[in-house]
């Protein structure tokens, strides 16, 4: 088995100094000549200067009049002058030629018309009044757009004011982006008759695509090459041959078995670097084949968006002649430690949202193949090399990846996972586009101790005390002493067991969980369900080191819903909804009481009130009802503390 | 001649709530399902759950060997577990499907392979370790996208990865645009044969267009319709009829004798608004025609930009259900007292760059139709409406229309203008595209006294000292005591005399500019030019008094050319670039000395450098010198002070 070694090991600085030092961008010249209605987002060739002056004609500035000021010399409010029109005075709207003779204009609101052929004024006019000059916007000759400049629509209104209808502009960089992989398949034919085991969805080359236009290239997609190096060797040379500028090879740049790519870069040109070390994204090939570069960007899709966006852009904003992209900096506070392995920078995806004065950021999971903490990122995290993490509650600079004021308006919320809650996010901001409730999965327990800390507007809880059997409140009072809190409710809901169609283990009750064979899967410590299991169990007297499964934790009810339907699990505790969103059986088991905690300190800021809002509208609650497994008889209800 | 009155002027924020208030935006419900690769851009109609889990099958996260983790249970450093190959353990690489039964994967470096049959570990494996679990991303049924939501290329592939190939999102919002005035031509027509005196060339078509595209909408272009009540009529209602969702009519909704707008709409609809207290902007009109709203957009481009800003994209975003745009507010200090008009909101358009601690903000021309205000623009002042201006050096706050690095990466220069600056500004970006030369023209003296304040990285200064004949060096030691400066070359240039080709007036000497009918254009007071003319005309002891025109100011040596080429006046004192630039004729008259005054706290900041070191280099010094009117033999040399 034929394995290769990294050669070393780059930071992503020097891994981009070496490209660069290969002038590849620099020696890139292709520009064209463009009509103006498609110059938008192009960047200029060269500086563009005015043909023509605009206006190019003086012209009333004013509807009036207009004049030689001379005429009007020595009018006053007790000595008018009369002028006779068609001859001294000659009306004008806003943008007509000055008639010839004539300098000024007098407006309309101040002209008195006597007769038809006779006005008078009651003021004199200085030369070149109310008059746009010839040339005051532009003068033939200025300067209208500097070169490497984003073509704006208004940019392109000042080109047209200046007589350009051809614009001479950059050619957009082609970028080859070449998938690889036995296993990878295009989204269109998996997709359209259900991806089969072992297959992988090119979800790659669309998003890389997006972003080569999005950064103003022009993407040219390969058909998917086997895991053969003479197939990726011919694929290579086509796109060279073609006259890419830039060559993507999408996965096989790693170490392993069937990674051709730094082999095949080295047999036609050379690999600059291999192995960088960022997290995620360390498989990544940087080479020059016929005076291009090739980049090899990793197979894991978070990986491949962050070698594009530490590579591949400020490659092709080089060979626009544009600044690279810079994302704003901001400070934020973990509500979470964040450890991180020493020797590479890790790129973190977190949420972020402001809780009072602190900009609190969650973060997202880790792993190189969850696209989600793509999606659902509003910043990123970079944890340097050579540190070991950082603390949680700590202010650490982050990159915004969404507006500074999507971040004023989101109300964070931490603690237990329900499914009513990715419905009331999107019933919030249906109701306020500018306004995003954040929800972060780490279970009661910890949602409650994150307001303690300060971290969040509110929790969401449905902690059962055992000893007294009320949900939320004893919690309240033990964790949250010395923070005033409102609660309000959102649902009552049935938990039970998810079960696989048609129950074919026969699991009907907790005994049944200590049976020979059958697989349990747990949910994680803290979390309200957990403390529900361990209270049945102790209630009914079973051990839970009788449980098969016990110790495996999911963080979610669609999680243990998932460990279910993939044949990892037979039986776990959870809601109704997450087995019906699978198409699994349930059994019921307890209903259970799940309720908003929030401080009272954020409880009358519009924006939480706007999400009590909605859990109090009636078109709400039907929805969620219509969920089952839920009660919302008294959804939204201030309950007592 | 007929004329309207304005319905009662309202304020923006009234205007757009009366928009608002009839509740158009939220009827808007036009919906479409798209293919994937149509969906970057478009705005989700509905919350988008995942079809499928992703991965759909438990997969190998690293390469390796996959195996059951109870086989491995006791193996250690000094007691390896041998497993064979195809019946306990089973090499993957990373994607591949775990075969059945196993469920944990060793990585590759942790495997000693003993033979073609025989594996060697050393250490347990726990389950589901180096595995990526089925729904580890996305579990079928999970929100993927929420509604309102703008889809971005990585959004697609987490659509893809969770199955989705078709996207339900909001129809795109079509916008009429009509173009109307019997001055207004197509830029097509009109650049192609050149424009006529009179005509218009219609600009804000394409801007409007191009905005609207940007904000997610179809832009629907009419042909220009003529100053006739009827024919706007019939352009209206064909936009209705032709389910337009938004009616834009440009220009023609003020108040003068030929804006049918407001006659138009009321006849059709109702009037909600008509005039704002903006400026620019007042002629605005809000309406409502067949229940779309209808928006009557003032014809100087600058105001239709505002106006559009104010509230056709508020408008549009509230039909996509997307929060409204909305800019990054910053802290910038006025170069200039910025008065204001009490009673309406004043947009002002500054460029803005960072000196020292403060972000340094230079208004730009604040007429309706100066476009390049807005091409120029880096920020945007309100100054509000019960305010009469913004005083020089205080603190106010504006709107970025660029990236706040843009600010830090600009060298800020106040003083008198050069068609050079031009040049070096785009020698410059072209050097390193993440910086901009921002010049600002004030005249030479306004530059020093800027420096003096800290409002600027360098000021362009060509005084003449009368007294002793020197350049520059007397002003800095009068206005810049204390401030310790660095003075780099610029160069030698030619001042004269421009006029109409062929010298009609035959125009030779200053004594020709007190002759009988000769029309003289002057620069402004604190001007190098206009010191040098004063000192020219005393030594030959001409009295200004006597010159037709001493009185008129423009502020740039190409306002002065235009003021000749266009016939307002038969001379004027400039530099030979000017006059070369506008195809006039040019008699020298003096050359004098150009500097670049830079603090010294700024001097080593390697920005300066960069500026500095282009003057020094042969390229640059070519291309200047080939302009004409120049000598560069000593560009960039640092000048004894």
């Amino acid at each position: 088995m034929k394995r290769r070694i990294y050669l070393r090991m780059r930071s992503w600085e020097e891994a981009l100094e070496a490209l660069f030092s290969r002038a590849l961008p620099s020696r890139y010249d292709k520009r064209e000549t463009i009509p103006f209605k498609e110059a938008i987002g192009r960047v200029t060739a060269e500086p563009i200067f005015a043909r023509l002056s605009s206006p190019h004609y003086h012209s009333a500035a004013m509807d009036g009049i207009a004049l030689a000021a001379p005429v009007t010399f020595g009018a006053a409010e007790d000595r008018p002058k009369q002028l006779r029109v068609g001859k001294e005075a000659f009306f004008v709207d806003t943008g007509d030629p000055l008639p010839p003779g004539t300098d000024a204009v007098v407006m309309i609101e101040e002209v008195h018309q006597v007769d038809a052929q006779t006005v008078e004024i009651m003021r004199a006019a200085s030369p070149w009044q109310h008059v746009r000059m010839v040339g005051e916007d532009l003068v033939a000759s200025e300067l209208i757009l500097p070169q490497g400049h984003r073509i704006t629509p208004t940019d392109l209104g000042a080109l047209l004011a200046g007589g350009v209808l051809e614009v001479p502009v950059k050619g957009r960089p082609r970028v080859a982006v070449i998938p690889t992989g036995d296993e990878v398949v295009s989204p269109e034919e998996a997709l359209s008759r259900g991806p089969r085991v072992g297959e992988i969805v090119d979800v790659n080359s669309t998003i890389l695509g997006g972003l080569i236009e999005e950064a103003g290239g022009e993407c040219v997609p390969y058909p998917i090459v086997r895991d053969d190096p003479q197939a990726l060797k011919d694929a290579v040379r086509s796109a060279s041959r073609e006259g890419c500028d830039i060559i993507l090879v999408n996965a096989g740049s790693s170490a392993g078995s069937e990674d051709y790519t730094p082999d095949i870069v080295e047999e036609l040109g050379e690999v600059l670097v291999h192995g960088v070390s960022i997290m995620p994204g360390k498989p990544t090939l940087l080479g020059v084949v016929d005076e291009r570069p090739i980049l090899g960007v990793p197979g894991y899709t978070v990986s491949a968006v962050i070698s594009c966006d530490l590579f591949l852009k400020p490659l092709m904003a080089a060979m626009l002649g544009i600044a690279a992209p810079k994302r704003e900096g901001i400070t934020v506070v973990p509500t979470r430690r964040l450890p991180s392995k020493l020797g590479a920078e890790e790129f973190v995806r977190v949420r972020v949202g402001r809780v009072g004065e602190r900009i609190m950021a969650t973060p997202l999971p880790r792993g190189a193949g969850t696209i989600t903490s793509l999606t659902r990122a509003d910043a990123i995290i970079r944890i340097p090399r050579l540190t070991e993490g950082i603390e949680e509650g700590g202010a650490t600079e982050a990159e915004l990846l969404v507006g500074k004021d999507a971040i004023d308006n989101t109300v964070v919320i931490i603690g237990s996972h329900d499914l009513a809650l990715d419905l009331l996010a999107s019933w919030v901001t249906r109701g306020d586009p500018s306004l995003r409730l954040s929800s972060n999965h780490v279970g009661s327990l910890e949602g409650i101790i994150a307001l303690k800390k300060g971290y969040a507007h509110m929790a969401g809880s449905h902690l059962l005390d055992p000893a007294t059997g009320e949900y939320n409140l004893p919690y309240i009072h033990k964790y949250l002493a010395g923070v005033e809190v409102r609660v309000i409710h959102l649902a009552y809901r049935q938990q039970g067991f998810i079960l696989l169609p048609g129950n074919p283990r026969g699991i009907t009750g907790l005994s049944d969980l200590v049976r020979d064979g059958v697989r349990f899967i747990n949910r994680q410590r803290g979390s309200g369900t957990r403390v529900l299991l361990d209270h049945l169990l102790e209630r009914e007297g079973i051990d839970p080191a009788q449980i098969n499964g016990y110790q495996g934790e999911e963080f979610t009810h669609l999680g243990v819903a998932v460990a279910i339907e993939s044949g990892r699990a037979d039986v776990g505790l959870g809601i109704y909804g997450a087995a019906k969103a699978l198409g699994l059986d349930f059994v019921p088991v307890e209903q259970e009481r799940y309720d908003l905690i929030i401080p009272h300190e954020h409880f009358d800021d519009p924006q939480i009130q706007k999400v009590i809002g909605v859990l109090r509208s009636e078109e709400f609650q039907a929805e969620i009802e219509g969920l089952g497994g839920y009660d919302t008889s008294r959804m939204g209800e201030e309950m007592a503390v």
